[in-house]
């Protein structure tokens, strides 16, 4: 597929996940972790306009010079109107002029891509997909924390399908020690943070063929793993109390029974479904008290051609640090990873939220260890 | 008019008053203290079908349960589902159901009204006239909010007029000490902190003809205001510092020049127009340092026959307390009144915003010392 | 008696005050209302030194220098150190410096004293004297509440005597409608806030003549009235709720009995008792339960002559407002009480830990609604 | 040496340090890091009463068993008694109980200890000397901080030697890739987070022979290295702006001239001194600047025979996580390592507050991104 037609695909996708909602589930922000819709549709535009079309098409005219600080991920005051404000508490522009923003850039853009490219903002380009398909993904995820910490419950659509169980028995599956090759080694799109094929030196281990279930997490519940400190970090416990948790995510216990809230609306918990919205001190205390871990980024990396892996992203006991040789991009660019790298954990795989084709066996996903949002679960090592 | 027509009328004017906003403007929550439009707008309507309309008419049929505890004032937990919600982070319902709600409640209360109504029902009826125009007042205030501190500054309506300036030249008035009937006398409706007409004693003073410029406030600017502690209370003192205050609510001082927000939108600032949106804590200060006071409530309903007043709030040195014989009602109604009456001060009159032949020369509006969201306003004393 | 006799006996009752201190229980600041022991001796001292010492006296040395912003109520930078700090945080200067300190500016006081004091400057000298007075207060309330939040409960003294319970049986005085004189009208020392004798008109009022007892309180208890709504302002309600308050300050409920920590440890709780410590919201609460409510300032000093007091202070449901014709002294002094005239409740009376003859039926005493380590009371009104 | 005298070694030098003090600067807690130093001195005696005596010591009477929940690191509720407390608001136990305490204990202890030891007790009391010796670096950090945020600036003692600066010029010393043993293999002792000896894969690494002075960290200043968010974390740029820093832990920019605060009171910064009091995102930011990095603490661990060592910490880029097959111990003493190994990085190294013989070139120390307090330093690697 050509650059012109990769780019209609894309955008086209992410006004499809907005088809189901409502103008007023655009505009809320109801923790700071989840952005509006509406501002996803405009930051991944104002993407392309500022990097791709201002700097490079003649005469281009900035579609509202006020949007630059309405969608810069970082709000910057502007000349002397200092105004602090949060993503949440703007009702304008509104989800019309967004929409009209985006028609407005995407002529541009399809007129800008149809002409040949050179190869160095071909990259950027292609930069811009990947940037919009992170985003399809914090889309779908931050839709369902708007609609699922509503007293209504809203359905997304009844169309939503989460993932098929995989019925297999699970099995440990075991690898041997030594040197390994880890990281990107391609020809294709991948990020800087996968760059710098390079050997790291494993010991032994074993990984599980199967995520973790429901069912083998409300065992971990009904044997008071949040009431046991000794299962938990330091953190991890604090973060337990000071936060009353007792459950994923999404998970309500009415009259005796577990519901869990879907893009489907609220449902009676499925046992056999897959486990998700748990954090990485979730998973790493229902790992401690089943006696085994969490594998490392490495060990997965290594383990993964022998399971099937995209339906939860998955932590890992990996803590989010730069590659051998890893070195930032200059200018804006270069912040996309680098300035993350600390106190965050890695999490491999892909979600059900994922954009086909996202990701990749080479792919480092990253969150702070408290997050519950995104669709993540657990598979574990020994 | 009947009260039917009365209903009709009021109803109508809460929905006016949202004409001109985009449905994205009702949901947003920008600070604590500001609602969502639609949020107001549901509400009101909640207060008619709770206490007039499910207690009274047999065989009603609640337009959504789930509207109990979105619309009363206090969340509170149902049954086992604890959710949290702040009103500014709920998409649904959508400001179509809520205009179904109106329209529903509308069409069930219009029934009502037209049979005979008995008289403390009527009463109730009245309350939930004025508490719908304290929302209209609110509904305003919080629009104001909501579009001025948004980065683009969006105009409300072309054709909000803000008030006519009074031209003629100040005068103090002067008025005599002694024994003075406050409180409400009549046999229209009244609030109960107006109750209890009763005699006060007050020393002689004297009260201005007219409220305070945005020209004389700029001299108090100009002079320093906001950077001598002396003119301020101590918590007047820490507010500024904490909040870095320097100037009203809604001012903007951009390239050496000092705009404001309206609802007309961003305008240079007016210097002969009446000043509006301070704190309690910036008209005391003013006074400070004019070297004179504010009124206390009693010395302005004695003197308010001798001055026109009714297009700010005007902040009074008054504590909001109980009259002598105060007392509660029973019941919801009770909660109306009586539970704010500490730390709060007495603002009287009537601002460019209150509904018509809403207030009174009784009547007792209460806010707290820092905000400023109200059109609020300052005539000294002395 | 003199100045300098007057002067050594007050100075000195703030050190008894201190004597059965361990060193450790000079330095800590448990919470930020209270201020660590050593702190209230240093600030008193300050206080003459700055105010009469440093202007008055010819080539009079300070002690040190850097006293000034430890010792200053309001702590400031000083050049380029700018250094944030709390009282609690200070282990320097010690107590023997403080000691030193005291000893220093007695012998430069004495001196002075022993001389002729021109007239305001003994004016001055007398508001230090009733200065160091209200922090002989402090001191006792603040030391109760270091040792009383202490696991170990330490004994302050065993010696300590609280007030002999008055036994009579409680009536309630009637008093008369009518124009009544409020303020002080003598010759002796009074605060700036009693000042301006002036008239107010009062409504027909009862007062009762006892204090509430431990025994009554326990009854609000018992009858659930830390769990209704109803009885509370919307902030004490919310103060409740927030810090899970079901008590006074210092009542622990062990193994199904009362205790109360008292400067003599800690101790069955004794139902006859004079109830103490607790807040104005607590006051309110009770009183509207017992469907009476608490005096206003004004008609406490009218009846004050018809009861005892003095061993609680007495929340009034008045607001700390001016007095007409209020005026704050030009200066530092100036600042001592009209700063601090909003979002505070006046308390009449005196308590245990108030020196003799510091109180007065006209003294205008003050705090937040929500604080209660003062020696608190409640009398009922109707 | 054997065990009594070792005891009797160790639990002397903690008092040496406390020798300079005044009572005062053993109660206070500035901030939440540091804790009072009779808190340090009581909790290393509370781990040998609760761990050693109480187990095993037939009819050993508790010193006192309110100790227990005063001198614990995690302050819990005894009986119905709950009262929330924080180390820096305990004034008792006194100064002069807790040596008392410490007497008690040893003169207990050193009976035990002068009998036959069995194998996993020697084990218990080796850990207790480890225990004691940490918390030995830890008075000396936290009384730094004690006495140097008090606007005072006491001295610690005269007779305290910062590290003698190494003067040679300093190189990058290479070391090739490959395999390498990395953790502790001997017989001595060792803690928990250094076993596993076990195989790495590193690539080729150059690492400095010095540490950074406070000569090039001005450089980084004078380049406007605070003001730069490029060289940054995103959460370490936060952490500037929150925090306003712009200069490391302990200087003052007085009059145009940089000083800084050392255990000998206020000085003049000298420029040639090894660098100290700085975050690991300063450390990072700073190394940015200089188009280098941090080494791991697999390279400096393979490294560190090359150059001397042990008079800072030095940040690492690694974080802190288990070694391969790492497990907790069973119990309480299980909680030592292996509950902190989420959201910190490893410090390797020693400083000159570390008790000799305390670290060594497997020695695992690890801390906050944040944190300052603690003689950290800088190397470079690339």
């Amino acid at each position: 597929m050509n650059l012109a037609e990769k780019y209609k695909q894309i955008r086209k996708y992410s006004e499809q996940i907005c088809e189901p909602l409502e103008t007023e589930d655009y505009v809320v922000q109801p923790v700071v972790d989840v952005s509006p819709p509406k501002w996803h549709l405009g930051h991944t535009t104002w993407f392309f306009e500022t990097f791709i079309l201002k700097p490079n098409v003649f005469n281009y005219k900035e579609f509202d010079v006020n949007y630059n600080y309405v969608f810069n991920s970082y709000y910057e005051t502007i000349g002397n109107r200092v105004i602090r404000t949060d993503r949440g508490n703007l009702s304008r522009p509104s989800v019309n002029d967004v929409y009209k923003y985006r028609a407005y850039v995407d002529e541009a853009m399809i007129g800008f891509l149809s002409a040949e490219v050179p190869p160095e903002l071909t990259e950027l380009v292609v930069l811009g997909f990947n940037h919009e398909q992170q985003h399809q993904e914090l889309l779908l995820s931050d839709i369902k924390y708007i609609l699922g910490n509503n007293p209504l419950f809203p359905t997304y659509s009844a169309e939503w399908k989460d993932i098929e169980q995989d019925t297999a028995a699970p099995t440990f599956i075991d690898f041997s020690g030594g040197i390994h090759e880890i990281g990107f080694n391609g020809s294709d799109f991948c990020f800087d943070n996968e760059l710098g094929q390079h050997q790291v030196y494993l010991q032994p281990f074993s990984i599980s063929s199967q995520l973790v279930t429901n069912n083998e997490y409300l065992d971990f519940i009904n044997d008071g793993g949040y009431q046991n400190f000794n299962y938990w970090h330091a953190e991890g416990w604090d973060w337990v109390q000071t936060n009353k948790i007792n459950s994923p995510m999404y998970w309500h216990f009415i009259d005796g029974q577990w519901f869990c809230y879907t893009l489907n609306g609220l449902q009676t918990l499925k046992p056999n479904d897959t486990l998700t919205h748990i954090s990485y001190y979730e998973a790493y205390a229902f790992a401690s008290w089943k006696g085994m871990r969490l594998p490392t980024e490495f060990e997965w990396e290594i383990a993964a051609k022998s399971f099937n892996w995209g339906q939860r992203w998955e932590w890992t006991e990996s803590a989010y640090l730069p590659y051998p040789g890893f070195s930032k991009a200059p200018g804006a660019i270069g912040e996309y990873n680098g300035k993350f790298m600390v106190n965050q954990k890695v999490l491999r795989g892909a979600s059900v939220a994922t954009p086909q084709n996202h990701s990749r066996i080479t792919y480092r996903n990253f969150f702070h260890p408290h997050l519950r949002w995104q669709f993540t679960g657990i598979r574990l090592a020994k």
